[in-house]
């Protein structure tokens, strides 16, 4: 049975953490333990990048990669350059200056378990590193499919996406007034959601997939990352650190402005429902193999962690 | 007059002011002043980048471009992006976790004129843009080169060049033992050495240069970045924090060792002249414009700041 049709035949849960698996191989690969003094900076950039997390993102590449035929390896190293981001951002994010956490994933936090140098340092090369990795041959022969998947990525993560959304939040942090409903919409399209937006589409640009195709997954992506967010608050608001592997309560505690503390948790989960609703129905151009990203639009409200 | 004469007919001191100006108005360009709430980020951005520094790596780029015809447009906008990825290095290092910097280019640092967060932010942000940048269709319309300017920056920039390089840096000063020569002189090789050493290719990959002669541009920049390091060293050493705009002394005081600490001023300097010699030496290839490369070698060693 070829890896594909395996993959279709999982249920979600399992679909996940087979892909995780892989993605982890992936960044394994990519991130190679180091002999000698800069081994340090690789243990760091290992340690925030394999063998935690839900990969989200790094999943979404992989299910919008598989519509449109691309192969594994392929699509593995896409996934790997995003979750790098993504785990460069948390590891930033994370630091004394931003938002002072001390655990991520279940474990210490890089600065706690290496030391603000090193997870500095780490952060900006997962960053960089991640640009490498859609730049080299290897993702896809066609240059222009690498520029593009650049592009793409740069633009989700740079000023006008994750960094100016994360901007947007320390400034609500220093305000004295709260955000609106509108303010707080965007801070978090720019902080989370431009890159689930990216993740989603990254599959279609690998696929050279036809324009109508690629716009609906980045739609789907856009749907489902809004209704993510909500589901991260909820879950900020409602569980414990335990059951999240990070500190919880933490918004209402900074006085963060949140769509669940604006419209209270029935308002905000009738909304996430929606936009589940919204995101589905993206799909219905798509012929097969697309249950997973079904699954995954209702599982985005339904997870503990 | 085309502008290419003009230049190519000025002396090296005002070659190097009016290509600074030239990058001064493509950084004001790709990092415009934006109203609203992320404004700030974008400010940060700014203050960085326009106004300041020798532009050493972008007039590299640009000297380089200039052998193969490149567009002026095209060449700024390369050389805008390195010189963010070589801005955002500094923001960072100057971090209190990091060097712990109050003044930068003779105006505080930008933790200190802004604050930590947004000194983070600033830095992640213009990375990332860089990416942005040397992926866009403006840069140049075949994506085999867009591709490969990426890849050589972030292989430059990265955990393989200057982030490895910064960490080897942390390390030794964490470390109780003092780094030999050779260990001193790899360090200086990632962490300055490979992005000068892109910039100066970066202008041969551009202009699609025939191999030898952007081999040669590599190796002109490798033993220019060494010169460049060395005299870095001896100016710490000897000049004043009014004549380098930042604060000098610094690596004595914490006990960092350089080849200029290794070897004393005297045979340091004779080593950068050797290497300037050297890097010279690779030009011989190239018939004609590379008049303000063979005075940036001179010009290395004799700068006061």
């Amino acid at each position: 049975m070829s890896p594909i049709v395996e993959a279709a035949a999982l249920s979600l849960p399992r679909a996940m953490a087979a892909a995780a698996a892989e993605m982890d191989e992936a960044l394994d690969a990519l991130l190679p333990a180091v002999e000698g003094p800069e081994g340090r900076l690789y243990e760091a950039m290992r340690y925030a990048t394999i063998g935690g997390g839900k990969r989200l993102r790094g999943f979404l590449a992989l299910e919008g990669a598989r519509q449109f035929g691309v192969s594994r390896n392929a699509a593995l190293r896409v996934a790997a350059a995003i979750e790098m981001v993504h785990a460069y951002s948390l590891v930033h994010d994370d630091l004394p200056a931003m938002d002072d956490d001390d655990l991520r994933r279940g474990k210490p936090t890089v600065h706690r378990a290496f030391d603000e140098a090193t997870a500095i340092l780490a952060g900006d090369a997962l960053q960089c590193h991640a640009f490498t990795v859609l730049a080299e041959e290897d993702t896809h022969r066609d240059p222009a499919v690498r520029a593009e998947l650049v592009r793409g990525l740069s633009r989700a993560a740079g000023p006008r996406g994750m960094c100016g959304g994360q901007m947007l939040d320390m400034l609500a942090e220093y305000a004295d007034e709260p955000l609106s409903e509108s303010q707080v919409g965007r801070l978090q399209t720019l902080k989370t959601g431009k890159l689930i937006e990216f993740a989603a589409e990254s599959g279609a640009i690998l696929g050279k997939a036809p324009p109508q195709l690629r716009h609906a997954l980045c739609l789907y992506g856009r749907e489902l990352g809004a209704a993510f967010q909500i589901a991260d608050d909820l879950l900020d608001a409602t569980a414990s650190a335990d059951e999240a592997g990070k500190r919880t309560g933490k918004d209402a505690a900074a006085g963060k402005a949140t769509l669940v503390g604006l419209l209270g948790p029935e308002r905000a989960r009738l909304q996430a429902e929606r936009l589940v609703a919204q995101a589905k129905a993206h799909l219905d151009g798509f012929t097969e193999r697309v249950d997973h990203l079904r699954m995954l639009a209702d599982f985005t409200i339904q997870r503990r962690s």
